[in-house]
Protein backbone atom coordinates (compact mmCIF):
# COMPACT_ATOMS: atom_id res chain seq x y z
CA UNK A 1 0.00 0.00 0.00
CA UNK A 2 1.24 3.58 -0.90
CA UNK A 3 2.97 5.55 1.55
CA UNK A 4 2.74 9.09 2.05
CA UNK A 5 5.12 11.39 4.29
CA UNK A 6 2.96 14.07 5.68
CA UNK A 7 5.65 17.09 6.12
CA UNK A 8 4.89 20.50 8.13
CA UNK A 9 5.76 23.14 10.65
CA UNK A 10 2.03 21.70 12.08
CA UNK A 11 4.04 19.60 14.14
CA UNK A 12 5.17 22.91 16.68
CA UNK A 13 1.59 23.46 17.52
CA UNK A 14 -0.34 22.23 20.36
CA UNK A 15 -2.74 20.61 18.81
CA UNK A 16 -0.06 18.64 16.55
CA UNK A 17 -0.95 15.30 17.54
CA UNK A 18 -4.61 15.50 16.49
CA UNK A 19 -3.76 17.77 12.96
CA UNK A 20 -1.76 14.48 12.36
CA UNK A 21 -5.03 12.28 13.14
CA UNK A 22 -7.06 14.02 11.17
CA UNK A 23 -4.54 14.25 8.06
CA UNK A 24 -3.94 10.56 8.58
CA UNK A 25 -7.52 9.41 8.51
CA UNK A 26 -7.96 11.78 5.56
CA UNK A 27 -5.12 9.50 3.44
CA UNK A 28 -6.89 6.12 4.91
CA UNK A 29 -9.94 7.83 3.47
CA UNK A 30 -8.53 8.12 0.21
CA UNK A 31 -6.75 4.63 0.53
CA UNK A 32 -3.07 5.99 1.01
CA UNK A 33 -1.48 5.24 4.27
CA UNK A 34 -0.36 8.97 5.64
CA UNK A 35 3.12 8.76 7.78
CA UNK A 36 3.11 12.14 10.31
CA UNK A 37 6.41 12.91 12.10
CA UNK A 38 4.96 12.61 15.44
CA UNK A 39 7.92 15.12 17.01
CA UNK A 40 5.90 14.81 19.90
CA UNK A 41 6.42 11.39 20.86
CA UNK A 42 10.12 12.15 21.40
CA UNK A 43 10.81 13.94 24.94
CA UNK A 44 12.14 17.29 23.72
CA UNK A 45 14.23 17.82 26.73
CA UNK A 46 16.15 14.42 26.09
CA UNK A 47 19.87 15.25 25.64
CA UNK A 48 19.82 14.02 22.21
CA UNK A 49 16.09 14.66 21.15
CA UNK A 50 16.80 16.48 18.13
CA UNK A 51 19.28 13.61 16.71
CA UNK A 52 16.17 11.26 17.41
CA UNK A 53 13.67 13.07 15.58
CA UNK A 54 15.96 13.55 12.41
CA UNK A 55 16.59 10.54 12.30
CA UNK A 56 12.74 9.10 13.05
CA UNK A 57 11.81 11.85 9.97
CA UNK A 58 14.59 10.20 7.60
CA UNK A 59 13.50 6.91 8.37
CA UNK A 60 9.61 7.57 7.61
CA UNK A 61 11.03 9.40 4.02
CA UNK A 62 13.03 6.97 2.80
CA UNK A 63 9.95 4.45 3.75
CA UNK A 64 7.61 6.54 1.56
CA UNK A 65 6.55 6.76 -1.59
CA UNK A 66 5.76 10.41 -1.87
CA UNK A 67 5.80 13.48 0.34
CA UNK A 68 3.13 16.21 0.97
CA UNK A 69 4.47 19.03 2.08
CA UNK A 70 2.78 22.20 3.73
CA UNK A 71 4.42 25.01 2.73
CA UNK A 72 1.95 28.06 4.11
CA UNK A 73 4.59 30.52 5.23
CA UNK A 74 6.11 30.31 8.95
CA UNK A 75 8.28 33.18 10.32
CA UNK A 76 9.02 35.20 7.41
CA UNK A 77 7.50 35.53 4.09
CA UNK A 78 7.86 31.58 2.97
CA UNK A 79 7.45 28.22 3.76
CA UNK A 80 9.06 26.45 6.98
CA UNK A 81 12.99 25.28 5.78
CA UNK A 82 12.64 21.56 7.96
CA UNK A 83 9.83 21.18 5.08
CA UNK A 84 11.53 22.59 2.60
CA UNK A 85 14.61 20.64 3.02
CA UNK A 86 12.49 17.09 3.28
CA UNK A 87 10.74 18.39 -0.09
CA UNK A 88 14.47 18.14 -1.60
CA UNK A 89 15.24 15.23 0.32
CA UNK A 90 12.10 13.55 -1.44
CA UNK A 91 12.54 14.96 -5.07
CA UNK A 92 16.45 13.83 -4.64
CA UNK A 93 15.56 10.56 -4.49
CA UNK A 94 13.19 10.12 -6.94
CA UNK A 95 10.14 10.36 -5.04
CA UNK A 96 6.69 12.15 -6.11
CA UNK A 97 6.03 15.39 -4.65
CA UNK A 98 3.11 17.12 -3.68
CA UNK A 99 2.43 20.48 -1.60
CA UNK A 100 0.10 22.88 -0.19
CA UNK A 101 0.33 26.32 0.41
CA UNK A 102 -2.75 27.76 3.15
CA UNK A 103 -1.54 31.52 1.86
CA UNK A 104 -2.49 32.38 -1.72
CA UNK A 105 -0.68 35.68 -2.10
CA UNK A 106 2.48 36.06 -3.90
CA UNK A 107 5.82 35.60 -2.61
CA UNK A 108 7.19 38.87 -3.77
CA UNK A 109 4.09 40.74 -1.83
CA UNK A 110 4.69 38.47 1.16
CA UNK A 111 8.26 40.07 1.29
CA UNK A 112 7.35 43.62 2.08
CA UNK A 113 5.20 42.96 5.18
CA UNK A 114 8.56 41.68 6.63
CA UNK A 115 11.13 43.97 4.88
CA UNK A 116 11.47 47.06 3.41
CA UNK A 117 11.39 46.66 -0.59
CA UNK A 118 12.51 49.31 -3.03
CA UNK A 119 13.10 50.42 -6.91
CA UNK A 120 16.90 50.11 -6.70
CA UNK A 121 18.41 50.28 -10.06
CA UNK A 122 15.95 48.84 -11.87
CA UNK A 123 15.50 45.68 -9.52
CA UNK A 124 13.36 45.38 -6.34
CA UNK A 125 15.80 44.71 -3.41
CA UNK A 126 14.97 44.14 0.34
CA UNK A 127 16.56 46.29 2.92
CA UNK A 128 20.27 43.69 2.97
CA UNK A 129 20.02 44.98 -0.99
CA UNK A 130 18.88 41.03 -2.19
CA UNK A 131 17.05 40.95 -4.86
CA UNK A 132 13.10 40.72 -4.08
CA UNK A 133 12.72 37.43 -6.81
CA UNK A 134 8.86 39.06 -8.05
CA UNK A 135 8.15 35.99 -10.87
CA UNK A 136 4.40 36.15 -9.92
CA UNK A 137 4.82 32.68 -7.80
CA UNK A 138 4.00 31.46 -4.27
CA UNK A 139 7.65 30.91 -2.92
CA UNK A 140 10.71 30.11 -4.39
CA UNK A 141 11.18 29.15 -7.94
CA UNK A 142 13.15 25.51 -6.83
CA UNK A 143 10.17 24.38 -4.88
CA UNK A 144 7.49 25.54 -7.41
CA UNK A 145 9.12 24.38 -10.75
CA UNK A 146 9.68 21.17 -8.72
CA UNK A 147 6.84 20.30 -8.17
CA UNK A 148 5.62 20.96 -11.58
CA UNK A 149 7.81 19.02 -13.23
CA UNK A 150 8.22 16.20 -11.02
CA UNK A 151 4.92 15.87 -8.96
CA UNK A 152 1.65 18.20 -9.17
CA UNK A 153 1.54 21.67 -9.28
CA UNK A 154 1.29 23.75 -5.58
CA UNK A 155 -2.39 23.70 -4.26
CA UNK A 156 -3.43 26.98 -3.04
CA UNK A 157 -6.55 28.04 -1.90
CA UNK A 158 -8.55 31.06 -3.75
CA UNK A 159 -8.87 32.81 -0.51
CA UNK A 160 -6.77 32.15 2.73
CA UNK A 161 -8.98 29.85 5.09
CA UNK A 162 -9.82 30.90 8.35
CA UNK A 163 -7.43 28.91 9.81
CA UNK A 164 -4.31 28.35 8.25
CA UNK A 165 -2.89 25.91 10.58
CA UNK A 166 -5.57 23.88 10.86
CA UNK A 167 -7.76 24.05 7.28
CA UNK A 168 -7.26 20.71 5.68
CA UNK A 169 -9.02 21.29 2.48
CA UNK A 170 -6.15 22.18 -0.01
CA UNK A 171 -4.16 19.15 1.61
CA UNK A 172 -7.28 17.07 0.79
CA UNK A 173 -6.54 17.82 -2.36
CA UNK A 174 -3.21 16.82 -2.74
CA UNK A 175 -4.25 13.48 -1.24
CA UNK A 176 -6.55 12.90 -4.06
CA UNK A 177 -4.41 13.45 -6.58
CA UNK A 178 -1.80 11.40 -5.09
CA UNK A 179 -3.89 8.50 -4.84
CA UNK A 180 -4.50 9.18 -8.59
CA UNK A 181 -1.37 9.04 -9.70
CA UNK A 182 0.10 6.42 -7.25
CA UNK A 183 -3.02 4.57 -7.13
CA UNK A 184 -4.49 3.33 -4.05
CA UNK A 185 -6.58 0.35 -2.52
CA UNK A 186 -10.29 0.94 -2.03
CA UNK A 187 -11.31 2.17 1.09
CA UNK A 188 -13.23 -0.70 2.81
CA UNK A 189 -17.38 -0.63 1.74
CA UNK A 190 -17.79 0.21 6.24
CA UNK A 191 -16.08 3.44 5.89
CA UNK B 1 37.46 16.02 -12.03
CA UNK B 2 35.12 16.68 -8.72
CA UNK B 3 32.10 18.99 -9.16
CA UNK B 4 30.76 21.01 -6.36
CA UNK B 5 27.34 23.22 -6.59
CA UNK B 6 27.62 26.00 -5.38
CA UNK B 7 24.57 26.65 -3.20
CA UNK B 8 23.63 29.94 -1.33
CA UNK B 9 21.20 33.12 -1.80
CA UNK B 10 24.58 35.89 -2.91
CA UNK B 11 22.89 35.11 -6.22
CA UNK B 12 20.61 37.67 -5.18
CA UNK B 13 23.40 40.54 -4.40
CA UNK B 14 23.92 43.04 -6.86
CA UNK B 15 28.07 42.18 -7.27
CA UNK B 16 26.30 37.95 -7.49
CA UNK B 17 28.45 37.72 -10.59
CA UNK B 18 32.07 38.68 -9.03
CA UNK B 19 30.99 36.93 -5.56
CA UNK B 20 30.29 32.89 -7.65
CA UNK B 21 33.88 33.61 -9.83
CA UNK B 22 35.64 34.59 -6.31
CA UNK B 23 34.22 30.99 -5.09
CA UNK B 24 34.54 29.12 -8.34
CA UNK B 25 38.27 30.23 -7.95
CA UNK B 26 38.23 29.08 -4.05
CA UNK B 27 37.27 26.26 -5.59
CA UNK B 28 40.16 25.48 -8.79
CA UNK B 29 42.65 26.19 -5.88
CA UNK B 30 42.06 23.27 -3.89
CA UNK B 31 41.19 20.80 -6.86
CA UNK B 32 37.79 20.93 -7.74
CA UNK B 33 35.43 22.26 -10.23
CA UNK B 34 32.75 25.14 -8.61
CA UNK B 35 29.17 25.24 -10.38
CA UNK B 36 27.81 28.35 -9.90
CA UNK B 37 23.99 29.42 -10.61
CA UNK B 38 24.00 31.99 -12.67
CA UNK B 39 20.57 32.81 -12.32
CA UNK B 40 21.53 36.63 -13.82
CA UNK B 41 22.96 35.01 -17.33
CA UNK B 42 18.94 34.47 -17.57
CA UNK B 43 17.00 37.34 -18.57
CA UNK B 44 14.55 37.68 -15.31
CA UNK B 45 11.89 39.63 -17.68
CA UNK B 46 11.94 37.00 -20.09
CA UNK B 47 8.18 35.42 -19.68
CA UNK B 48 9.58 31.69 -18.55
CA UNK B 49 12.81 32.76 -16.70
CA UNK B 50 11.82 31.37 -13.51
CA UNK B 51 11.02 27.92 -15.10
CA UNK B 52 15.00 28.19 -17.22
CA UNK B 53 16.72 29.24 -14.10
CA UNK B 54 14.83 25.60 -12.15
CA UNK B 55 15.81 23.77 -15.26
CA UNK B 56 19.61 25.00 -15.07
CA UNK B 57 19.94 24.67 -11.35
CA UNK B 58 18.40 20.94 -11.52
CA UNK B 59 21.16 19.93 -14.00
CA UNK B 60 23.95 21.58 -12.30
CA UNK B 61 22.87 19.49 -9.28
CA UNK B 62 22.66 16.72 -10.77
CA UNK B 63 26.00 16.71 -12.86
CA UNK B 64 27.67 17.55 -8.98
CA UNK B 65 29.17 15.29 -6.86
CA UNK B 66 28.47 17.78 -3.54
CA UNK B 67 27.20 20.61 -2.26
CA UNK B 68 28.33 23.72 -0.77
CA UNK B 69 25.11 25.18 0.71
CA UNK B 70 25.27 28.96 2.30
CA UNK B 71 22.89 28.92 5.24
CA UNK B 72 23.21 32.20 6.29
CA UNK B 73 20.00 33.36 7.45
CA UNK B 74 17.75 35.37 5.16
CA UNK B 75 14.61 37.24 4.97
CA UNK B 76 14.21 35.68 8.71
CA UNK B 77 15.46 33.62 11.49
CA UNK B 78 16.53 31.14 9.06
CA UNK B 79 18.34 29.73 5.60
CA UNK B 80 16.97 30.31 2.49
CA UNK B 81 14.63 27.97 1.20
CA UNK B 82 15.94 27.86 -2.36
CA UNK B 83 19.39 26.99 -1.04
CA UNK B 84 17.34 24.66 1.53
CA UNK B 85 15.78 22.87 -1.20
CA UNK B 86 18.89 21.99 -2.95
CA UNK B 87 20.23 20.79 0.38
CA UNK B 88 17.88 18.63 0.81
CA UNK B 89 17.92 17.43 -3.13
CA UNK B 90 21.37 16.37 -2.89
CA UNK B 91 21.29 14.85 0.23
CA UNK B 92 18.33 12.89 -1.13
CA UNK B 93 20.64 11.81 -4.02
CA UNK B 94 23.09 10.93 -1.83
CA UNK B 95 25.72 12.88 -2.70
CA UNK B 96 27.87 14.66 -0.13
CA UNK B 97 26.74 17.68 1.66
CA UNK B 98 28.75 20.41 3.11
CA UNK B 99 27.38 24.12 4.21
CA UNK B 100 28.49 27.19 6.66
CA UNK B 101 26.39 30.11 8.38
CA UNK B 102 28.11 32.96 8.94
CA UNK B 103 26.18 34.01 11.96
CA UNK B 104 27.25 32.01 14.88
CA UNK B 105 23.83 32.72 16.78
CA UNK B 106 21.64 29.74 17.89
CA UNK B 107 18.06 29.68 15.94
CA UNK B 108 16.03 30.08 19.15
CA UNK B 109 17.99 33.39 19.58
CA UNK B 110 17.73 34.67 16.28
CA UNK B 111 14.13 34.00 16.23
CA UNK B 112 13.34 36.90 19.04
CA UNK B 113 14.29 39.43 16.75
CA UNK B 114 11.37 38.47 14.19
CA UNK B 115 8.83 37.82 16.50
CA UNK B 116 7.76 37.82 20.06
CA UNK B 117 8.52 34.37 21.99
CA UNK B 118 6.50 33.65 25.48
CA UNK B 119 7.08 30.76 27.81
CA UNK B 120 3.26 28.89 27.04
CA UNK B 121 2.03 25.90 29.01
CA UNK B 122 5.74 25.52 29.86
CA UNK B 123 7.17 25.53 25.55
CA UNK B 124 8.76 28.08 24.77
CA UNK B 125 6.25 29.45 21.55
CA UNK B 126 6.28 32.35 18.48
CA UNK B 127 3.45 34.65 18.40
CA UNK B 128 1.48 32.35 16.20
CA UNK B 129 1.65 29.56 18.63
CA UNK B 130 3.74 27.74 17.51
CA UNK B 131 6.52 25.93 19.25
CA UNK B 132 10.09 27.27 18.70
CA UNK B 133 12.44 24.92 18.44
CA UNK B 134 15.03 25.33 20.89
CA UNK B 135 17.83 21.86 20.50
CA UNK B 136 20.90 24.95 20.99
CA UNK B 137 21.18 24.45 17.06
CA UNK B 138 21.92 27.13 14.13
CA UNK B 139 18.88 26.25 12.21
CA UNK B 140 16.19 23.65 11.81
CA UNK B 141 17.74 20.20 12.89
CA UNK B 142 16.90 18.63 9.78
CA UNK B 143 19.78 20.61 7.66
CA UNK B 144 22.19 20.39 10.61
CA UNK B 145 21.76 16.91 11.22
CA UNK B 146 21.59 15.78 7.58
CA UNK B 147 24.75 17.61 7.65
CA UNK B 148 26.52 16.00 10.56
CA UNK B 149 25.27 12.21 9.23
CA UNK B 150 25.67 12.64 5.70
CA UNK B 151 28.34 14.74 5.25
CA UNK B 152 30.29 17.84 7.05
CA UNK B 153 29.08 19.33 10.47
CA UNK B 154 27.90 23.15 9.49
CA UNK B 155 31.04 25.28 9.43
CA UNK B 156 30.19 28.79 11.75
CA UNK B 157 32.58 31.45 12.46
CA UNK B 158 33.56 31.79 16.01
CA UNK B 159 32.26 35.45 15.45
CA UNK B 160 29.99 36.85 12.83
CA UNK B 161 32.20 38.43 9.87
CA UNK B 162 31.92 41.94 9.42
CA UNK B 163 30.46 41.57 5.43
CA UNK B 164 28.47 38.09 6.11
CA UNK B 165 27.65 38.42 2.37
CA UNK B 166 30.93 38.60 1.04
CA UNK B 167 33.42 36.72 3.60
CA UNK B 168 34.56 33.69 2.21
CA UNK B 169 36.35 32.04 5.18
CA UNK B 170 33.65 29.50 6.53
CA UNK B 171 33.30 28.83 2.63
CA UNK B 172 36.89 27.87 2.16
CA UNK B 173 36.78 25.69 4.94
CA UNK B 174 34.15 23.64 3.15
CA UNK B 175 36.18 23.60 0.17
CA UNK B 176 38.71 22.38 1.40
CA UNK B 177 36.82 19.72 3.85
CA UNK B 178 35.19 18.71 -0.19
CA UNK B 179 38.95 18.30 -1.10
CA UNK B 180 39.87 16.07 1.24
CA UNK B 181 36.60 13.96 1.07
CA UNK B 182 36.15 13.62 -2.58
CA UNK B 183 39.77 13.66 -3.68
CA UNK B 184 40.64 16.30 -5.80
CA UNK B 185 43.67 17.07 -8.54
CA UNK B 186 46.21 18.89 -7.79
CA UNK B 187 46.74 22.47 -8.85
CA UNK B 188 48.86 23.08 -11.68
CA UNK B 189 52.49 24.27 -9.54
CA UNK B 190 52.25 28.04 -11.22
CA UNK B 191 49.11 29.10 -8.98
Amino acid sequence: MTRVYLAGPEVLLPDAVDIGRRKVELCTRHGLIGLYPLDNAIDPTAKDASLRIFRGNEAMMIEADAIIANLTPFRGPGADAGTVYELGFMAGGGKLCLAYCNDPTLYADRVRKFTTVDKQAGRLADAAGLTVEDFGLSDNLMMIHALELHGCALVTPRQAPADIWHDLTAFEVCVRMAAERLGSAPAPASS
